[in-house]
């Protein structure tokens, strides 16, 4: 028998949620709150079982969901969006990304994945016999230096995987980078993925890049959405896809076989707190006072912090021991500092290795004193 | 760009759901109930909400939930499963089985597909470069036979997909076919996918032939099954899938990258209402009931049942009008008698006509009264 991924190992994040538990760690790795989702929309979910809406939703989404995305899409990225045509509801970001891939990608074709990665896009293309094309985020901004991409291209180029906010980077795109990507989609027809599951995770009043605001980059393009990373509840597994008609429909030949439709109450819920714009307008600053505040707590530590820009991330650097011991910082840090995190060597396929961890701050005010408390304790 | 199924329409439950609607017509087509699922069930899901369980389970599942089908394994099918290895918890029974597909499939791989066959298989088979080869089931039993299934076995042979009790067909594997199975097994070293997802439904006193039963099947084999399907939420789209640790090990690979983990709150829930077993050892009375009734209600029609044994769906036969009247005879029933059903000629590749076609029965009383009255008049 042969598997389709006969090298790969357990995520990351797996493993060190399951160190952290195992030591008693204070979790800062795998990107999830600690603090609980809005109370009102577990009462909207909850009613909407009560109600009895149980059953299959329609395979492309519950309409009043996708008609309240549409809308939210028009008001901040003034697009229009067909509800009907373009969006598809899925069971969290990270299945919105498979089927993208799934949909567009076979034997031998080739897609650019900048690393480091979130770490399901490699393997997606390998499940489906496509090439990844590595190229390095340019340390330590970690911005995309398209020259290099445009040497990259070759006539079996197929897709190009953005994302912004990037995780693990916390790095986002500039209108200069669209401006680029613009020209590549329409020199090469390439198609793109962009995850912005991290939406609204974006500081300092910047403008969120999304591809939602280019129509000669959407035309093509594939765009991941989760509910769960901006209403605080990863468990859920909500998330959606949008994608122009043609590319949409293709798309869902593949979700309906693949889990055919999503969960119904939750996207009653959904639809039902999306009607007030505030839940999501109130997120860049909440987000952004998190980060500020772990930053002021980190002053004194002996991590320096590279800049974050947009999602629940912040970068460290720390400063080299040995190779040796650096292979096993996060173990180590977890182990005898009690504070688990995420290397950021482990979202490059070859494991090079900066220095760099990455910290979740989506938590409690409280768990990020008492982690900042024993991390400045090194 | 070279899609993956580009000749591949829109399901057929949702086409013939959707003429329903339209039509106002009482819904017999597409496998869910029109009664609410348990309220205290609904009610341990919304406990595990209100609780604060609402980030990420763990990738292969919650570990309560796991071990309570383990349990439920153990007592029905007297067979040892590790929750730890042995089961993933996911988004669906379809879900399940795609992810199996995508574990072992690979380009120029042969699996074996019963037709008619529940309709996402072949795409499934499809979008992973694999090769469906198709063999009828027997008409009018709809049953096996292993002269042709061994016939076609080649060296690219690498799966067999069985479905037990099957949709559409309501047939039951017996013993001596799993004894057949177990053969092919052994000879040519076959993966096995069993797509159990009906396996409660199961009518006078049969016994359901899990692959579970059979440890020298089991060991080479992927079993789906649905919690939609019996505990009558099919909208929640909760599943499972039991492997050895050899195959679940390899699926999970993919899993944790297709969609990573599973709706926490509600693996909560129903990890709870597993406690009590009465929940789904009171499932094959309560569907036998149901077919009992809507076939004493159509004696006096002018359809002709065939033998249902199992799953929730009673195949009907009509009398042959004329080829093209045949053709969209489901169309007509829809319109004309306002009841609408699903041709079984839509689960075969080459749309193989017997006149025949699907109800769903697991309908309220009311509802199965209301639909055979009209079903009577024609
Ligand atoms: C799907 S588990 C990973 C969560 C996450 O996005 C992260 O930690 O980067
Ligand atoms: C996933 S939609 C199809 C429901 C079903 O199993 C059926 O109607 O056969």
């Amino acid at each position: 028998m042969n598997f389709k991924l006969p090298n790969v190992g357990t995520t990351i994040f797996s493993v060190m949620s399951a160190l952290a538990a195992s030591h008693k760690a204070i979790n800062l790795s795998q990107g999830f709150p600690d603090y609980d989702c809005s109370d009102e929309l577990k009462a909207m979910v909850n009613q909407a079982m009560v109600e009895g809406h149980n059953q299959y939703a329609p395979m492309p989404g519950l309409p009043a969901l996708k008609i309240a995305i549409a809308q939210k899409i028009q008001s901040l990225y003034h697009q229009t969006i067909d509800p009907d045509s373009e969006i598809t509801i899925t069971p969290g970001g990270t299945y919105a990304i498979f089927t993208a891939i799934a949909t567009c990608i076979g034997p031998g074709d080739e897609v650019i994945v900048f690393e480091p990665a979130y770490d399901s896009y490699i393997p997606n293309i390998l499940v489906n016999g496509g090439i990844p094309v590595r190229i390095p985020l340019v340390y330590p901004n970690y911005n995309i230096d398209w020259d290099v991409v445009q040497s990259k291209i070759t006539a079996r180029t197929k897709m190009i995987i953005v994302n912004t906010p990037h995780n693990p980077t916390a790095s986002v795109l500039q209108a200069n980078d669209l401006q680029e990507l613009e020209k590549l989609v329409e020199q090469f027809n390439l198609v793109v993925l962009s995850d912005e599951v991290y939406e609204h995770l974006i500081f300092d009043n910047a403008l969120h890049q999304s591809i939602l605001r280019y129509p000669a980059i959407f035309r093509n393009s594939f765009v991941a959405y989760s509910f769960g990373k901006v209403f605080h509840n990863t468990g859920w597994k909500m998330g959606y896809c949008v994608a122009p008609a043609h590319l949409m429909n293709e798309y869902r030949k593949v979700h309906q076989f693949l889990c055919f439709s999503v969960n119904t109450p939750m996207q009653y819920g959904l639809a039902k707190f999306l009607e007030q714009p505030n839940h999501y307008l109130e997120l860049p600053a909440f987000f952004q006072r998190k980060r500020d505040l772990f930053l002021s707590l980190m002053k004194d530590s002996k991590f320096t912090p590279l800049h974050s820009a947009g999602s629940y991330f912040q970068l460290m650097k720390y400063d080299r021991i040995s190779d040796e011991a650096d292979k096993d910082f996060v173990v180590r840090l977890t182990k005898e500092a009690g504070v688990a995190a995420i290397p950021v060597s482990a979202f490059y396929q070859e494991g090079t290795d900066n220095k760099v961890i990455r910290f979740c701050f989506a938590k409690k005010d409280e768990t990020l004193v008492s982690a900042a408390e024993r991390l400045r304790k090194l």
